[in-house]
């Protein structure tokens, strides 16, 4: 999947989207879906649950949106609860996301789409008294201007002179009004930030702590939050036990002076539980926050979707279950305990932090007054402190970047294992789908629609033992559509695959033991020499990456330039990052590594990360290249260790053909040459054996070397 | 020159050297020099002024430091100097500044060798009441044990457990005492800095602006300062006139809503006016201040050292000159007229700095009651803001970096021709230079000391037109002298270069025209193929660099990683930076622009800077190589401009042959050798027409060109 950098806080996310960029150091809202959910569906959530634990993959041909109507009356009704008792607000904002900064969101909390009609992925509305205004980036326009209804002002992100959401809420609001939000749909980040740009001009910024306000409107059509059944999963995929994990975490959570953490970002849930879940499309995760003591663990999710096998596991591991809406009471208990609470702020939703601090608060309030002062002030210079004394009394925050994200980015055995299988598998599937797609359009001289295409790909992946779900929205771009990097094909309006245009197909598939995302380009007829000039110099830039050694801790921008070079030698570029994190049946985007020109990531890359490599390039209204491989980063054995560092390089996980055809050889040296041959020779020896007949056959003239030029 | 990133602030430069790091985000002391000032020599000044203005380098056998008698003494003396009337301070910092963060200083500020002993170009003596101590960093280790007295204790900083001098002071301080510094010695933000570590124990910084102590313990043997005079810049080599110059600058200055700057680094003062002088080594600057108001510009400076041919220079372009002494009163005056003054606080010096602020202070006081108030409230709102009104009543500090750097980094044509001209002179001498060590260690069988060799080459170097000095101290390194990355030969204890080990040799000339840094390794026997290999992935490090082609505004970090690749594939690095500015006949380190993996210098290349590209490989114990040229950052014309973005490449502005012998060919791909072959025979077009006899031969030998090889 096209390289959209998963970045912690919400910088490089709103330089690669832009839609809602005041922001200096960071962004106004933090959105981390910025990046994160480039590829964010509206899609219903299609899967599902059938009988003996097995899910289907409904097609996206069978996807489609009805667009909503009746636009005027909900911002009336809206408008109308601006005046609820205790609110008096003049303007309130309904964001994309949900309480987990979730890349894939669950249906119910699609807010932002059922109040404005407009359905991209990305985009922010903003109603006050008299005015709405839906803010989304470049890939949106059209399509926002077609969904939105006549009260509704689309505001085109990143275009010269188009306002942020702040900027144009402190400038529209007459000073001093009050601006609204649902506080669980806000990082604590990102709220901070609004605040203090509203009170630049005196606005005040209100959580709405009692109810969505778009809920009420929706009332009983809002869809019910998903209660997918969660699922163990296996130790033979997970390879740790969440006995080991959690004491980890302890361990973590002791040498920061914390004695509990809240976890709010689904995947770091589920990894930690090795639970599995089936809330949201691609993502195998379920609605859930958690929090770990010292010495007591408790996971906050409907017990509905608790499986007897999932309450023996849980019990295995001193997990205790309590409803989902009962966290913030939790959070204030642990105040009120005197917990040293450790908060990601930058993605723990501000609901979550205020109630800590408000109940911080008090219990400093209630103390006798002589102490109370001394104290307060003590805690506020421990704020962010390097080493906090655990025994001081009264509750503390702790903000701090959470420790489960580089802990699950730190691949064990097992899951390299299981991301091994799994790839294989899906190198079948893709095989058999490539065998397919060239008889039918090059011999049967048939054509499909971008739509028919994809859907068949998911036909051939479904086959697959333990596929579970695509793992993001499969890109299937012909032609000019390939150059539009987030593209979506829709069945109304899709072009055809045929043999006279490139066709670029990025894809991925979640299964029991992994989670692959795939992006092959080729050309089914006669390529130009611009692009095979162009196909060249992409495989070269993934090639100079692919081969990189590198000492360990080396920050992922570092080898960015590695898969560019090649195309700034003839003045081309292309404008994403070249890899992100990918989870180990999880999450298809996932931190905090990355490699990208986004240089503020200065996470380093460490043996058992898991990273796409995906150079490409696009030319406006013509053709879209991208070659895209999962690898895992490993210790190479070097002859020689300078500096005492291990030396990294690269494993590949994705065993696909590169398409021989659209190679200029006479741009190639031999070394890249090699590179290729030895490449399709790992292919044959790996796939083959899974396959037979025509696709076998396919595999083997789709695998034979090319001729090493020796002039290059 | 190896590559010392110039790094305004401290950090860059503090991570290469380490000898004052406490710092988190800016070192404790801000030294500058912390990175520029690792070649600072405490060399004499050895330039003599003959005639007709002509100079004559003194070679660098002949430069010898006398270790300094009566520690005790000077130590009791200083100390007594603690209870002056009116100081009462606990301790005294002695830093290896001169007043203008300068890398090459006069012997008047060595201050810091006179008191202590130590002579290295990099330190810090600190003297309590009762202790003193040295800061230095791993190169001077051995010779700070053998210089310092048996009252000085040597803190080899960047050892685990040494302390930083402020961590130091604020633990051997009792609470509450004072730490005197000349304020002329550190730079605004060092200070600040300083102060505020010290702040953390209720210590108490003193700016002792009274007269350096030292110096009146060193009394009538103190050197005079240089008083060598000022020449003017030709401008068919400066290529811009002074008034041009200045008029972009006021240009900077109405943009910033600033009415006057202080510009305190020698070189940039010495480009603006179009002036070089002669106080220092190496760097043709001459002590000196430059105010900069909208309507007039002032130059403060010894008048001894102003030639009638500058007064009528200055004349023409409106420059007033004023003592160097004079400047304190001047920067009081414009705060009583209400200016709004630049002040570059990361090289300006504290005194200036607090000067300015006080003489604010005092005009605020003088205000009528009621205004005063609001007024600084609102002066200090406006501190690093955007944009400043300069219509607004009364002084205000703006505190920015200097504009000059970047205005000066970008050369114009006339100076790039002047490098291009230096350098092909630079080249005649080192042809003659090469094939006289060739013939005399070949075929005489004769050997040298690394101080001999060295010498040589500057008695080569002298008898080129223009020539002016060295650009700064040569790095002649024998086997393992090589791998000492700042190796400095010295006559009685140097090695000796033979046919038996690998050579070092980087050096470079002041010309009229130009500035020259260049670093060639040889073997004038038979290399063992682990330094053939180590030899030819350096090259390939080099030329992976030099054929780099990139988007303008590609910060140089981007780059580094391509000089580094081929070292790492066998998990080899070198600890340095890869690339630095360098002057037009001007300093051989400037910046702000870099190549190296300190990420944080975001700076990007622009067309018209002029970088070094300089890996290397040190064997410690064993060998060092280094090959460097320097190239000109310039615009390509490349086939297309993705994202209307010009893409820059270099141009090669040294033409010195490459040592064949040295290259392990199978390793070497096709292109690799052809950018070889290319270079020498640009070498060969450029230089034979230049020289002749031997020398032709000996560069006719050396640039013919290396087979192709057709597996790598």
């Amino acid at each position: 999947m096209e390289a959209v950098i998963w970045k912690r806080p919400c910088v490089s996310a709103l330089r690669s989207c832009g839609p809602f960029a005041t922001c200096g150091s960071r962004g106004t809202f933090g959105f981390r879906n910025g990046g994160r959910a480039l590829h964010r569906t509206f899609i219903l959530r299609v899967i599902n649950s059938t009988g003996s634990g097995a899910v289907v993959a409904r097609p996206s041909s069978a996807r489609k949106y009805k667009r909503s109507e009746g636009v005027d009356r909900k911002l009336a009704a809206l408008r109308q609860l601006f005046h609820k008792p205790g609110l008096q607000m003049d303007a309130y904002i309904i964001p994309s996301q949900d309480p987990h900064q979730s890349e894939f969101i669950a249906e119910c909390f699609m807010r932002r789409a059922f109040i404005s009609g407009f359905t991209g992925s990305a985009g922010t509305a903003v109603v006050t008294k008299d005015k709405a205004s839906l803010w989304t980036d470049g890939r949106y326009f059209l399509q926002a201007e077609n969904q939105l209804g006549p009260d509704w002002t689309l505001m085109r992100a990143g275009t010269p002179g188009v306002p942020t959401v702040s900027e144009w809420l402190t400038d529209v609001l007459s000073p001093g009004s009050k601006v609204g939000i649902d506080p669980f749909l806000f990082s604590s980040d990102a709220a901070e930030e609004l605040k203090h740009t509203l009170s630049t001009k005196d606005h005040k910024l209100i959580y709405v702590y009692d109810g969505n306000l778009v809920d009420e409107i929706w009332k009983e059509d809002r869809p019910k939050p998903p209660a997918a059944p969660v699922r163990v999963h296996d130790i033979k995929y997970a390879g740790l036990d969440v006995s080991s994990k959690i004491s980890s975490l302890r361990q973590n959570l002791v040498e920061a002076g914390a004695t509990s953490i809240v976890i709010s970002m689904l995947d770091e849930i589920a990894w930690l539980l090795n639970l599995r879940g089936n809330d949201v499309a691609h993502s195998p995760v379920a609605y859930a926050y958690l929090i770990v003591e010292l010495d007591s663990t408790t996971l906050f999710i409907d017990p509905s979707k608790i499986t007897p096998e999932v309450i023996v596991h849980l019990r295995n591991s001193n997990v205790t279950v309590k409803p989902y809406e009962s966290l913030l009471l939790e959070v204030e208990r642990l105040a009120n305990c005197g917990a040293k609470l450790w908060l990601d702020t930058i993605c723990t939703n501000v609901a979550i932090v205020d109630a800590f601090h408000s109940a911080c608060n008090k219990y400093f309030e209630n103390l006798p007054k002589r102490s109370k002062q001394k104290s307060i002030k003590e805690r506020n210079k421990l704020l962010n402190a390097k080493s906090i004394d655990s025994e001081m009394e009264g509750p503390l925050a702790i903000h701090k970047a959470s420790p489960v994200a580089i802990a699950k980015a730190i691949k064990n055995g097992a899951e390299l294992d299981g991301m091994r299988q799994a790839h294989l598998r899906d190198a079948v599937a893709l095989a058999e789908f490539w065998t397919w797609l060239e008889t039918k359009v090059v011999q049967d001289k048939t054509t499909f629609t971008e739509v028919e295409v994809a859907d068949k790909l998911l036909e051939f992946r479904s086959k697959q033992a333990g596929f579970l779900d695509t793992s993001f929205d499969t890109i299937s771009g012909s032609g000019a559509n390939g150059a539009i990097i987030h593209y979506r094909a829709e069945p109304d309006t899709c072009d055809i695959v045929d043999d006279k245009k490139l066709y670029l197909l990025d894809s991925g598939g979640q299964y029991v033991d992994g989670t692959t995302d795939v992006t092959r380009t080729v050309h089914l007829g006669e390529p130009s020499s611009r692009e095979k000039e162009c196909f060249t110099r992409v495989l070269q830039g993934h090639i100079a990456l692919d081969q990189a050694i590198f000492p360990e801790n080396t920050p992922g921008f570092v080898l960015d330039v590695l898969a560019r070079s090649s195309l700034w030698k003839i003045g081309l570029d292309y404008r994403h990052g070249t890899g992100h994190g990918v989870g180990a049946s999880l999450n298809v985007h996932e931190g905090p590594q990355g490699i990208s020109y986004r240089y503020e990531n200065m996470t380093g890359l460490q043996g058992g990360m898991i990273v796409s490599n995906e150079p490409g390039y696009y030319e406006d209204r013509s053709f879209g290249i991208r070659i895209e491989n999962l690898v895992i980063v490993r210790d190479m054995e070097t002859p020689n260790r300078f500096g005492g560092n291990s030396y990294l390089g690269f494993e590949k996980l994705t065993f696909v053909p590169i398409q021989s055809k659209l190679l200029d050889l006479s741009l190639m040296s031999p070394a890249e040459i090699e590179w290729l041959n030895n490449y399709h020779s790992e292919v044959w020896e790996k796939v083959s054996p899974l396959i037979q007949g025509d696709v076998h056959e396919w595999l083997w003239k789709n695998t034979r070397p090319v001729p090493v030029n020796s002039t290059a």
